[in-house]
C-alpha cells in the first residue's frame, strides 16, 4: 500500500490543469482555499460522528475523506506530502521505533 | 517515506500496553475515545487556521498532528491504516491513475 | 432583541410537525442527529474561516448559522435554550457582573 | 433570561482592559484571534461528542461554552451580539413567526 499517497499526490498535481466540470479535484481548486478548508472541517466532524456511532466501515470511509482533503490542502499550498510523513517519522524516530517527543501537541 | 505509516501503526499498537505516565499515546488511550476525538476536532481546526495564515511549516505540522490522531482513532477502534490507503487507492484507481469517482464525498 | 431566541425556540418546536419538503428545519429533524451535528461542525469551521479572513459581515452570518444549528440540536434533544442562558448567567454571575469561574473550560 | 447575552457582552467588553493573569477572557484576548478560534473548533467538537453520547447536561454545558467563545470572537472583532440576534430574527421573520428563508445555509 506504500505508494498510494505518492500516486495520489501525483494525481492531485495533474488535476491542477484539469477541467473543473469533469474533475472533483479541479472543482475544489477552482473554489479556492476556503472551500477546501470547509471540507477539512466537515470531514473531521464526520470522523467524530462515525467513531461515536462505533461504525468501523464509516470511520474508515471518513478518515479516507479527511486524509484526501488534507492532501488537497497540501497540493493547493505547494506542500509535499512526503514532508508530513517525514515529520511523523522525525517525531517517532521511526527507524528506531522510539517515541521521542514527550508530547506531540 | 513509504513505510512511515506502517511503522507508526506498529508503535501505536505497542503503546496499548505502555505506561500512560510515560507515553502520550498510552495516555490518549487511557482517556478513551472522546478524548481522542476531541484531538481530531482540535487538530482539524488548527489545520484550517494555519492554512488561512498561509504558514506552510505550520500547515505541515498541523496536518501531521491530524494524521497522527486519526491513526490513534484507528488503533483504538481496531482499524488497519492500510484499509484507509486501500480505500484511497480504490477511489482513484491508483494503478491506472484515473479519478474514477465522479464525486468523492 | 431579547426575545429572538425564545421566538426561535418556539418556531423550532413548531417545525417538529412541519413538512420536510417545505421547511429546512423539518428536513434537518428528518435527517436525524448526525445530519444536524454535521451542520454544527461545518458552521463552526465557517466561523473560523470568516474570522481569519477578517470579514465581519461574514463572521456575523456564520455565527448566526452556528447558533441556529445549536438551537436545532437543543430542540432535537429536548433541551431548553433558556438553560444555556442560565448556565452562562451562572458562570458569570451576570446579576453582579462578576466573572466567578476561574476558568470556563 | 433575555438580558444574559447583553450582560455577557458588557462583561466581555470590560475584560479588554483586565489583567490576563486574573481573567480567563483577558487571557483569551491576549492569546489573539487564533487561540480564540481554536476554542471555537474545540467546543464545537465537544458539542458533537456530547450529543452523540446522548448526555443532555453535557450538551447544555458544551453549547454554553461554544456560545461563550463565539461571543468572545465577536467582542474581539468588534461585532455586536445584537447583530447576530437581528440576523436570526430577519431570517425567521420572528415578529410573524414565519420561516421566510427557503434554506438557511
Amino acid at each position: 500500500m506504500t505508494d498510494v499517497l505518492a500516486a495520489l499526490a501525483r494525481i492531485l498535481e495533474e488535476r491542477k490543469t484539469a477541467d473543473p466540470s469533469k474533475s472533483y479535484v479541479a472543482k475544489l481548486y477552482q473554489g479556492g482555499l476556503d472551500g477546501i478548508l470547509k471540507k477539512v472541517g466537515e470531514e473531521a466532524t464526520e470522523v467524530v460522528i462515525a467513531a461515536k456511532s462505533g461504525d468501523a466501515p464509516q470511520i474508515l470511509h471518513e478518515i479516507a475523506d479527511l486524509w484526501f482533503h488534507t492532501m488537497v490542502v497540501m497540493a493547493y499550498c505547494g506542500i509535499e506530502h512526503d514532508a508530513v510523513l517525514a515529520e511523523l517519522a522525525r517525531r517517532f524516530g521511526v527507524s528506531g521505533l522510539e517515541e521521542k517527543a514527550s508530547r506531540l501537541e
